[in-house]
C-alpha cells in the first residue's frame, strides 16, 4: 500500500519529502545514483532503474501500490509511465507532471488520475501573491503549515455514524470540536461551503478544516457508535 | 498602479493570464519577441528587452507600478531584479520565482516580499493528490474556479464599517451574505479559523470565501453606513 515516486528532480524530491513528513511509506526510482548525495543521507528506499520499464515497476511493487508519481521532466516519459503503470496495476492511482500546457490532455488519455502543472500552478501562485496576499498566506497555512498545525483533513461519513441523516446545524460540529465543514464531496457533486441546512448523508466525504486537535476530536464524533 | 512581469516563459506567461483574467493591468517583459508568436496573437503590453536593466524597467513604468514579478528561468537573474525594483521603487511589491530551494533566502535578502517555488508547490500538490484528493479539488475550487464562480476575497474593516466591534457572531455575516470568513489577518497575526466569539475590529483584513454574489453582498455590507 506504498506509493512510488518516479523521478527524484526538483518536483520528485519535493513529493518524497511530503510523503515522509506525512509517514506514507514510499520508494524512489531515479536512473541517477548520484541524486541520493546531492540532497545528503537519507533513510529512504531507492531504485537505480529506469522508470519507463516494465522491470523497473514491478520490483518497485506496482502490483500492490497503491499510487504512482510520474514526476520525470520529459512529458513524454510521464505519458508512457502512466500507461505502463495502469497496464501494470488497473486499479493504481496516477498522478502526473506536466510541463507543457499540450501534455495535459494527453496524460489524462494515457491513463493519469490526476495531472499538476507546476508551472502553472507557480504562475497563479506568483500573481495571488501580489493581488491577494493574505490569501496566499492562509492558503498555504492550510496546506503546508506545520507550525499552527492548521490542516484539511477528508472524512468519510460510514452508514452507522451519529453524524449522518442530520443537518450540519443539528450536527453541532463546530461547536463541539472547533473544526470546520469546508466542502462536501458527495458521489461526483462537490459542495463547496455548505449551509447550515445541509443534509450529511452516509458515504459523504467531508473536508474539515481544523488544528490538530479539533480534527481528533471530529473523526472521534464521526466515528462514535450511534445512540440508539 | 500597473504589475511588471519579467520573462514570458511558462510561469511568468501563466501569471500574465491570471492578471489578464483579473482585468489588472501588466506589461511584460521578455528578450525574446518571438515567444508572442508561441501564445498566438494576443492585446497586451510587451517590452522587447533585458529585465534586469534599469532602463528597461524605467520604460516599463517602474516609478509607478503597483508590483513586479520575477519570472525568469535563472535565480541569479531574478535576484538581481529584485535589487534592481527595490532600488528604484522601494515601496513597490516584488514576487520572485525561486527554482532552487536555496535561493529563497537570497531572493528574500534582495528584497522580494515573497518566493515561489513552482518546483516546491508543483511536488507538495502532486502528493496531496495522491493522499488527498478531494481536498486537492476543493482548494482547486477555490483559487482557480470560474465555473461556479466561488472565490476568497480580502475585505479590509474600516473604522466606520457597522462590522466593527461587533463579534461574528454578532455580525451575522453568514446568515446575511452566505460568504464564510476563513480567516482574518490582523497587523502581524493571522487568525485561521475563527470562533463566533472572535471580535472584529477596525483595520482587520478579512479573508472570506463565497460566491461571487455572495462576496459582494458582504462588500456592501462592510462598507454600508453605520447606524446610529
Ligand atoms: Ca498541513
Ligand atoms: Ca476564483
Amino acid at each position: 500500500n506504498h506509493i512510488i515516486v518516479c523521478g527524484a528532480g526538483r518536483v520528485g524530491w519535493q513529493v518524497a519529502e511530503q510523503l515522509s513528513k506525512d509517514d506514507v511509506p514510499f520508494v524512489i526510482i531515479d536512473s541517477h545514483i548520484d541524486i541520493l548525495q546531492q540532497y545528503g543521507q537519507q533513510n529512504l528506499l531507492f531504485i537505480q532503474g529506469d522508470a519507463r520499464e516494465d522491470d523497473v515497476l514491478r520490483q518497485a511493487g506496482i502490483d500492490h501500490a497503491r499510487g504512482v508519481v510520474a514526476a520525470l521532466p520529459t512529458d513524454a516519459d510521464n505519458v508512457y509511465i502512466a500507461l505502463t503503470a495502469k497496464g501494470l496495476n488497473p486499479d493504481i492511482l496516477v498522478v502526473a507532471r506536466a510541463d507543457r500546457m499540450e501534455s495535459e490532455d494527453k496524460l489524462y488519455r494515457a491513463g493519469a488520475d490526476k495531472v499538476v502543472s507546476p508551472a502553472v500552478i507557480g504562475g497563479r501562485r506568483m500573481a495571488m501573491s501580489i493581488l491577494k496576499p493574505a490569501s496566499v498566506e492562509y492558503v498555504e497555512t492550510v496546506l503546508h503549515d506545520k507550525e499552527h498545525e492548521i490542516d484539511l483533513e477528508e472524512i468519510v461519513l460510514r452508514e452507522h455514524s451519529p453524524l449522518t441523516n442530520k443537518t450540519l446545524a443539528e450536527a453541532q460540529l463546530r461547536e463541539k470540536t472547533g473544526a470546520m465543514v469546508v466542502a462536501i464531496r458527495r458521489g461526483q457533486e462537490l459542495i463547496s461551503n455548505p449551509r447550515a441546512s445541509q443534509m450529511l448523508l452516509p458515504g459523504d466525504l467531508l473536508i474539515v478544516f481544523g488544528t490538530r486537535n479539533q480534527l481528533t476530536a471530529f473523526e472521534l464524533l464521526a466515528s462514535a457508535p450511534k445512540k440508539p
